[in-house]
């Protein structure tokens, strides 16, 4: 086993958290900005549901900032996923390559679909899906004809990728593009966790034929609960507003219904609540990259665990930020878990691989070996933004 | 063509609303409690999303008032019945009864679960599904035997039911637990639109295995978005709390999961309104009473119209007002539903018959003649509790 200083890590912990009373949670919110004003609007409005004027603001603001023409907000990351993939084409029995190391909505929304889940390998350099190595694999499983991909071995429709963009890190999404465009496999992003992340200088979810971002509590930003929908798609945008939204044919008083639709709007008493967090969020960005520097350079002189910086085509939110343990080292993980929570850091690894949950281990799966080695590796710090320095109070 | 008195119908809705200015909606929420207070304290304290004391409140809240064991919040009505159609055991190819006459998401969350709608009738008493009439068709096609019952015809095993308590009016709740019994079906109760309506004194939503609850912007109160799963079976509750918040198990650090979860947790934000409206519930009720009270007495003076009163066996919350048109002047409806929507009054038709949308069309059903007939002639008028008097007041 290699030398792995805890005591070091506790004490960077406590450096770089001081000043901040009683237990340091992994990811909290900041709403010091316009949220009660914007909230209390609704409530004296009484428009605290599916109309009011605060749903379309946040649709246009999300919209606005990631450059992906049009956003359907929705009551989480996870619905938004499942309507990402049925607006894709994802069919019952098709298969959609996910990587193994991914919270489990990435899975499960294909599961909703009906199709199944195919687990492929990360790439430590993103800690995401690693296109290189699914060129290789698909060299020797796909059969490609004019209905598009084929699983030969289980002879399955290969119909979509979600890279999943893991704690804010960007996939190689070039790379990837290229292997979709080759193998005629649709891309959906899983940007649950990278708002405010960069890849070649463009914002996570232009990629994807359709992909998703997250609201839920512990994001970079908030609504309580809530996802995004996104698309550069006119017609596929149109189409995830109305199935999001109970598939319902406008009219001024019929209630008639075109297709099996969904109801998952995001109130407008959340979306009011993520006008507020947009307003704040490149000062969140701010905050939380100078949080990260701060991180990187302290853990430099810490034996035994690399902080992990973006990618260098990307510029990351650093939504969580990863301290690697040395490959010597793997073996204390949990120690370093129990002793920093015990010490009221509240820190955590990274998701169990996906394959080997009980109901997705009969799956398919490509050699996980990357993905196995960094499951044991990985530990996931305080990252609040109001634990870094906006750039005025530098 | 009877004669309907389209001029004293509008006479009758200006005089009972009078002193509410602008347009009337058909049910408009009232936020005049601790809702900003309860709202303030989640952002004061930063716990908006799934960590937070008011959902545990507003279930208890829920399960006291309703007299149900155990209520599970999620995120609206319609998740709240995929979930509860699932624990209830409904399997893919199976087929569920649903009212013709109900929202369209009764029939959605059958096929959320890869099962059928099977569409059947109403009745004029209650509104709602018939179980005489359920009794005689099933006499007709069902088989049963150790497995449960099967239609005949389809082949395909019938699992469930799912009465929906259309506008506020209980279903004859112990007329179809007989049906139920006898032919071993299970059922799961729509109480999206009965909180706070009685059945034989006891609260709609105990019948049912499961039963849902909606608190969507236009109901008696509500959430923002939002809906609760009901059960007075503990295991089924606690399934439906795992189910609905990811299926993880509960661990320090460790993020692993055991089924294929859903995220239909409902955050805490909306809890907190949750909270704050049943503390008014009481209150509703009386106002929504003496509404209907006016609306009956005003109406015996209209021609061609009655106003439709809860069943013998019922105390009804009278969700939304409902004014049934006499046959004789049915073809009349849509002249009504302009005229009155013209002149500020927000009303509306009930929904379409399900077997009539594209998505349904090829699905089985009974007889739907009393369905039909009910249809073209509902009209629903406005309802919100601000309209009615407390007791206080009068």
């Amino acid at each position: 086993m290699g030398n792995l200083d805890i005591e070091g890590i506790i004490n960077a912990l406590r450096t770089i958290t001081s000043g901040h009373q009683g237990p340091v949670s992994l990811h909290e919110p900041t709403l010091r900005g316009n949220e009660w004003a914007y909230v209390k609007d609704c409530l004296d409005s009484t428009w605290v549901s599916y109309v009011g004027q605060y749903v379309d603001r946040f649709e246009s603001m999300l919209a606005e900032f990631t450059g992906v023409k049009k956003a359907v907000a929705v009551v989480n990351g996870t619905t938004a996923l499942h309507i990402a993939l049925k607006l894709a084409g994802v069919e019952p029995g098709d298969e959609v390559f996910v990587p193994a190391l991914t919270f489990v909505a990435t899975a499960n929304a294909v599961a909703y679909c009906g199709a199944v889940p195919h687990f492929v390998d990360s790439e430590e350099r993103t800690l995401g899906l690693d296109p290189h190595k699914l060129r290789d694999y698909l060299k020797s499983i796909a059969r490609i004809d004019v209905g598009g991909c084929t699983n030969k071995f289980s002879g399955r429709r290969i119909k979509a990728v979600i890279p999943m963009h893991a704690f804010g890190h960007p996939v190689d999404l070039d790379s990837l593009a290229e292997v979709c465009k080759e193998y005629k496999i649709e891309m959906i992003e899983d940007a649950a966790e990278s708002l405010g992340s960069y890849y070649k200088g463009k914002h996570t979810g232009n990629w994807g034929k359709l992909s998703v971002l997250s609201f839920n509590g512990n994001k970079t930003i908030t609504t309580g609960g809530g996802g995004a929908i996104m698309t550069n798609d006119e017609h596929l945008g149109k189409m995830a507003k109305h199935l999001t939204s109970t598939a319902k044919i406008p009219h001024r008083w019929e209630y008639r219904h075109d297709y099996i639709g969904y109801n998952y709007r995001l109130p407008n008493i959340n979306a009011a609540v993520g006008c507020a967090q947009m307003e704040q969020l490149p000062e969140f960005l701010v905050r939380k990259r100078h949080l990260a520097e701060r991180y990187c350079d302290t853990f430099k002189k810490i034996q035994g665990v690399r902080f992990f910086k973006e990618p260098s085509f990307a510029s990351s939110n650093y939504w969580l930020n990863v301290l690697l343990l040395d490959e010597a080292s793997y073996k204390k993980r949990d120690e370093v878990l129990e002793a920093t929570n015990d010490q009221g850091f509240k820190t955590r690894p990274a998701w169990d691989l996906l394959n080997t949950l009980p109901m997705f281990q009969d799956c398919s799966a490509m050699d996980l070996s990357c993905a196995e080695n960094l499951v044991k590796r990985i530990v996931n710090i305080p990252s609040s933004s109001f634990l870094g320095k906006a750039n005025a109070q530098t």
